[in-house]
C-alpha cells in the first residue's frame, strides 16, 4: 500500500525548494487530520496528529476558519460542508462520473442490485460513481471510498490492465493480506487470477473483501481504447450463486460497460 | 447568494496578518479552479482563473503535483482522485451522513423514490446524504451538490428554522430569482411560505427548481432539539399529484425524519 498524505514534518528538506509551497502541504494535512475517529479536535489534538507545533497548527486552523472550511467553538474545531467543494471540483471535472450515472441507474434499477464505477489511484481503487440499492457491507461506501485494489473485483480489472512493469512495481510495493477466510493473498495466485481476467474480460470476487459480498466487474475503456475505469455489480452471496452471477449478471454488466465506453469514446475532453 | 471561495488577490491585506496563511488560501483556490467547465487547464488558464501570477500559480501546481492532488502531461494539469480525500474526511467526520444512510435506504426502497439529506451552508443547501432511485433532474445530484436554499424544499425547511435576524440577513443578501415559471421570487411571498412551513412542520416545492420535479421536505432535529438538517423525498410531478404527495409521501417523510432525529439525539459528539 502506498502511504498517502504523509505530513511534511517541520524542517522537512522540501522546505528548501523554492518551488515547494510547504504551507499548502501543511494546510492540506490539517484538513485530512479530521476523520471519522476524530471529527472534533482541539488545537493540541491537531498539533499531535499532524506533527506540527501548536503555534503552526493554530495559524493553519485560524486560516481555515477565516476561509470557511473549519468552524470552532469552545476551543474545539471541526470541518464545515465547504470542504466538500474541494472534492466536488474533482467530481464535476470528471466526465466519467457524469456519463456513468445514468448507466448505473438503469443497471441497478433493472437488477435491483447496487452498482459502482471506480478508478485506480496508487494502490487503491477510489469510487467515483455509485448507485446503492441496498446496503450489504458493514462499511458504508460513498464517492471517495478507497479499498486495496487486489481485494476487489474492480481493482483486479484495473490491475489486469496495467503494463507489466507497473504491475510488477505494484506487487513489489504491496503487502497482500487476506481480508477474509476466502481471501487470495499470494502473488502467483493473484497473477494467475489477473490473467484469467484479461482472458475473460470480467472478474468475480467472492467474499474476499467481506463475507457475504459477491461482486463482478468489467473494464470501461476510454476513447483511446485503454482501460480507464471499472464498473461493478455487487450483491449478497445469498441472492446469487456463482453460476447465477455468471448467467444473469455478467451479460448485463458487460453490456453496460460497453455502453459507457461508447459514451466516453464520443466525449471530447 | 454569498460568494464562496473568493480568491485572495496577491497583495491582499490579509497577507499582512501573521496569523493568516495566504499560501494555503491560494492553494485551495487553485484546487477549486478546476471544475466541470474547465477540468483540464494550462498554467496560463490557472493563473487567469485564480488571479495569481504565472510564477505563483506554477509553484502551487508544482506543489499539488508533488503531493499527488494534481497530475500533469503536455503542459496540461488536472485533479486526481486524491482530492476526494479532502472532502471525504469531512463526510466521514459527520455522524449525520452515517446515521442518515440506512434511513434513506429504507425510505427510498419502500416508496421507490429518491431521498436526500442536506444542511445549510451560507445561502446554499449542500447534499450530505442521498439515495437516488431514478434520475429526474437534468443536473446530476451527488454528495456536495449545492442549490440556492430559497428554491428547494430542504432549503425552505432550513430557512424557516433560522432566527429572525439571520433570516433577515439572508433575505437582504439574496437575489431571489424564479428558476422556473412556477418559481416564487418575492420576499413577502417567501416569508409567508416559510411561516406555513413552521406551522405545518413540512414543506412542498412544486416544480420551482426544475419543471417536472416535485419534492417534500421535513426538518431533522439535533440532540439539542434544533433543526440541523432537512430530509426530502423528490418525485416526478406525473407520479404524484399534490394531494397524493400529502396523503402518501408526507406521513412517510415525517416518520423517517423523526426516526433520524431520534438517532441523532442518542449520538454523543
Amino acid at each position: 500500500m502506498d502511504d498517502h498524505g504523509v505530513p511534511p514534518a517541520e524542517g522537512d528538506e522540501r522546505a528548501a525548494s523554492t518551488d515547494f509551497v510547504q504551507s499548502l502541504a501543511r494546510g492540506l494535512t490539517v484538513i485530512r487530520a479530521f476523520d471519522a475517529r476524530r471529527p472534533r479536535q482541539t488545537l493540541s489534538d491537531v498539533a499531535r496528529h499532524t506533527g506540527l507545533t501548536r503555534a503552526t497548527a493554530r495559524r493553519f486552523l485560524h486560516t481555515l476558519v477565516e476561509l470557511g472550511y473549519v468552524d470552532t467553538a469552545d476551543s474545539v474545531f471541526w470541518l464545515t460542508p465547504r470542504v466538500l467543494d474541494l472534492g466536488y471540483s474533482y467530481l464535476s471535472s470528471l466526465p466519467l462520473t457524469d456519463l456513468a450515472q445514468p448507466h448505473l441507474e438503469k443497471l441497478s434499477s433493472r437488477l435491483g442490485e447496487s452498482s459502482s464505477v471506480a478508478v485506480l489511484d496508487g494502490a487503491d481503487i477510489v469510487y467515483v460513481g455509485r448507485v446503492q440499492v441496498r446496503r450489504i457491507m458493514t462499511i458504508g461506501i460513498t464517492i471517495g471510498t478507497r479499498f486495496p485494489a487486489y481485494a476487489t473485483s474492480m481493482g483486479r480489472v484495473l490491475l489486469a490492465a496495467l503494463p507489466a512493469e507497473d504491475l510488477d512495481a505494484y506487487l513489489a510495493a504491496t503487502d497482500l493480506r487476506a481480508l477474509t477466510p476466502h481471501g487470495l493473498a499470494d502473488e502467483s495466485a493473484l497473477r494467475a487470477e489477473l490473467s484469467r481476467v484479461v482472458d475473460r474480460g470480467w472478474c468475480v470476487v467472492d467474499q474476499e473483501l467481506e463475507p457475504g459480498l459477491r461482486s463482478v466487474a468489467a473494464p470501461v475503456h476510454d476513447r483511446h481504447g485503454e482501460v480507464g475505469a471499472a464498473l461493478n455489480i455487487s450483491t449478497h452471496a445469498a441472492r446469487y450463486s456463482p453460476d447465477q452471477l455468471h448467467d444473469e449478471l455478467v451479460p448485463e454488466l458487460l453490456a453496460t460497460a460497453r455502453a459507457l465506453s461508447a459514451d466516453l469514446a464520443i466525449v471530447h475532453r
